[in-house]
């Protein structure tokens, strides 16, 4: 187990696990340490499971568990993992994420409860969670109102990160949301509160413009992590045309990927092309791929291949 | 025309009103006078024209603006008229609301766009409404977050009231929405923040539970408005069971009124069956009443008949 | 247990059970035998447990299945019990439903996933999990748009129905909706699909013009099921005008407690002073009770004491 | 004035067009000019104004009208208009279609209203529009739930097809959607039901995508119209990879201007930027750009810039 849980200065890549399962609709362990492997491989600075993407709130609780003792065995410390906790209900969140870190989780992903009204409710919520969290428990707040319908105000989370230290990143979803970023990147600039660690979701859809804005990396599910990982160091590094160009290149099947709710099943069938998952099929209610959706994600991989080798 | 407009001390009953249309669908002149006589008769303290119930946003500019015309000389200066001014452009909202104010409009009925998010969208908003709108033009802040999916919280409402002189009146709607009422009275009661006038409306469903909180009256379109103006009269006379006791005799006619969008057609058949509207037709997208809903209506104002003359 | 499973020709009062909790928050076993008792001398004709008003997404599994023992094993067969068995997995469903059904439940209570849209979406969740429950598992279809913002057409109702005998069951909530039940009714009068049993919920809002208009009682949990027993034995007897009498005179407070969400703490509170909860916490995130909530509640009570006394 | 009107056999790219304002926010006689002229000279195959890229719903009517009459007078019937006419009020709608065809409209385009449920309720709605129409008007369906949240299945579509013949386009954006083109295809396909006119909108995010299942062109804002004409061009002439290569160079620009709401004022910024509209301005409540979205559109059109001239 990494001995470094996720604090305020986390950066680079947490990528977004799917949960394999077999045909048969069983968590496939094989393929869960396959894909631990590949994106070991790709270079990935960490992985974040049972979110969305992972499916969690269709696993039985003793399958995420068994999943999360799989994947933390096989990364076996050398990368962080960040365990997906929203729960409808504030005692089972606090047992789940009790359990998720002494498996070794280095940090748990909360997203407020759906429909969430005013400044003062979502503030309240994370009042309670985060204080029963307690501060040794560091959190990234999960802010994707595309999912919950919930909205959080900057002047929300300026509060809490000043009230929770254990509040230590943003996984940054909300779109149109990139003035966001900057005004939290103003804020702590000014030395007017603690800086956080931004990483980026809602599918990479505007990933360069948030690295430009201030983020630190991403947190999502591309099914070439290698791409997030190169663009993420290009940027670093302040080659940041270089970053662009790859990323551009990657863009029409990112936002292919991105499309919301069906672009899991995309994912996990482009995984499975990869050779990665066995299998590509996700668990009722979820989305399924047509013959003609595979004749188009047909057409989208060779174009990409295509780019791929003629910039080599 | 009433040379008063509404302003923070302002109670009793606002009537909402309907917009009376022939079978054929046009404005109906001599029912919006017969309307008039029926509210005065009842002893409304005031009129509300051209909000949800008056279906405004289906009714032409021109349309609008004559039907103002008409109650407002109709009503003659005998009491005040609102007038409702929602609209998804401010310009219009202005250029409207300067109109309703010649015509003479005690006030006007403004409620937020829809969707609204964040304490600060909910600000900004009002910001510049009640700024353009200036001083003179008094305003009913509409917080009815069933129709408009805006949530406003309490400490929004009192950053309103403490920077806009021109905010006088909340018409309460929100449901579950109780304590609202008593948090804005329990700031006022401490002085700090100025006591704005609260009518409250969502068909008057909990209406003597909101007096006890401090509510000034009502601002509902209840077909037998001379019960909401004697159990006004009745609660500010400390006559409170003998209110609830006429309410209770309402209430199930009130319950079955207040049925989301579909009260409409019911209010409006309930004011023709008392003879006051020629037609109960209501524009397109609009309910209407089958025969069994009819049938429906016919027992329950049978049995609040029978309950009324029993109690005479 | 008793042999009896729920099926289209069951009718009365299912009463919807809160999940008792203590002072700390743990399920509360005395109060859950309690609260059987209570609803046994109310003369209920069968009970539903975990659903919204039980806080299900709020327990753990093992207390789930704890608490279903605890209530099947004090009924003891004399009534039957339906169990809430929403859940946003498939698979996670059909499994909880075999516990279920294997510790004794007379059936489940299912509403479909939140958002669904269109009609073919909600026929097509229902298909993938009524076939998979199979023939033998009877299901009450949970129909509350106001909680999963999914309608349910009556035309997609009417499908299903054609094709699903295990489909017994209408928990009719939708509001305004009382057109819905006609439409169901109409056509199973004219022999042109199975009719199913239908009963109200919604908190009884309209439960006088629901049985009206055909429903055959009530699934709700107002905290004097006595009434709704009493009101439903009137009715089927013939005697409408007295079970009208009956329920307008608790009409005030089921209307107080219907308010979504907050109605949750209210019954708890009501259910606690009526000597049946030993405490009425509700868990995170839920509704809590100001003093002023209190002081309300204490005159509604009062009221509805003093009415029922003269009643007498 | 075009003799043409818009039928099922339309295609190519039909712009959609904002309403220019001065910087004081009045309708800018002069840039609507420049701007229909820069349309025409993209090579565009029609314009729709009037819709939500218009701020229609911020228009006073007499504006809406003026608009209308001057870029009909500035087209000169050398491309067709396709108007927005929807209204919460149908007879509003009605009304301003009258007018609009009157004034050389090639057709409308109409979205349902906010938040139909139940394949019935969007039916019925459209009966009544489209019946009231009647056949000499036709109608571009404006299908975009991600702003009414009234989503419409493809089997509302097929009956409304069947039945009207004046429904001759469908705009297609909901998203994900990409099946519902191949759904519509196939049928016609199959000479089942009649092919209509599908123009794709939603900022065109999948348009290659869009192209290859059947859609007949765009409809959509993006600033730069000459890249959809010419990608369009490129397609039906079977040239997929050249029209691909040149819209993913676009692509980062068109992803961004996408954004939801904000995208707008992105538009006319850009629009601004290229000298065809004198002021940028949006009417309240509408976005507004800071000095750092000022600075990423400078690097975005930047990179576009080269990226274009690397390619020439």
């Amino acid at each position: 187990m990494t001995d470094r849980k996720i604090d305020e200065g986390t950066r680079g890549v947490f990528i977004i696990a799917p949960t394999p399962f077999t045909d048969r609709g069983e968590v496939d362990d094989r393929s869960t340490d396959a894909l631990v492997d590949f994106y070991l491989e790709c270079g990935v600075t960490g992985m974040t499971i049972l979110g969305v993407l992972g499916e969690a709130p269709k696993l039985a609780p003793s399958e995420a568990h068994a999943f999360l003792e799989r994947v933390s065995k096989r990364v076996d410390g050398r990368i962080p993992i960040v365990v997906g906790a929203s729960n409808p209900g504030t005692d089972n969140l606090i047992r789940f994420s009790r359990t998720a870190m002494d498996l070794g989780a280095a940090g748990l992903m909360i997203a407020p409860p759906p429909r969430l009204r005013t400044d003062d409710q979502v503030f309240a919520y994370w009042d309670e969670v985060l204080s029963r969290l307690g501060p040794d428990t560091p959190v990234c707040y999960q802010d994707y109102p595309q999912i919950t319908d919930t909205v959080t105000s900057v002047s929300v989370l300026h509060r809490l990160i000043d009230r929770f230290a254990n509040l230590v990143m943003l996984k940054h979803e909300e779109s149109p949301g990139l003035g966001k970023i900057t005004q939290l990147r103003q804020r702590s600039d000014r030395r007017e509160g603690r800086r956080v660690s931004i990483l980026c979701g809602n599918g990479g859809l505007h990933l360069p413009q948030e690295l430009r804005r201030g983020a630190d990396g991403a947190m999502t599910g591309y099914a070439y992590p290698e791409m997030l990982v190169r663009v993420c160091a290009l940027f670093f590094a302040g080659e940041t045309e270089a970053a662009e160009d790859l990323y551009d290149l990657h863009l029409p099947l990112l936002r292919h990927e991105q499309q919301l709710g069906f672009g899991l099943a995309l994912r996990k069938e482009v995984l499975h092309r990869r050779g990665i998952l066995a299998s590509a099929v996700t668990r009722h209610p979820g989305p399924r791929l047509t013959a003609r959706d595979h004749e188009e994600l047909d057409q989208l991989l060779a174009r990409l291949n295509r780019k791929l080798h003629a910039t080599e």
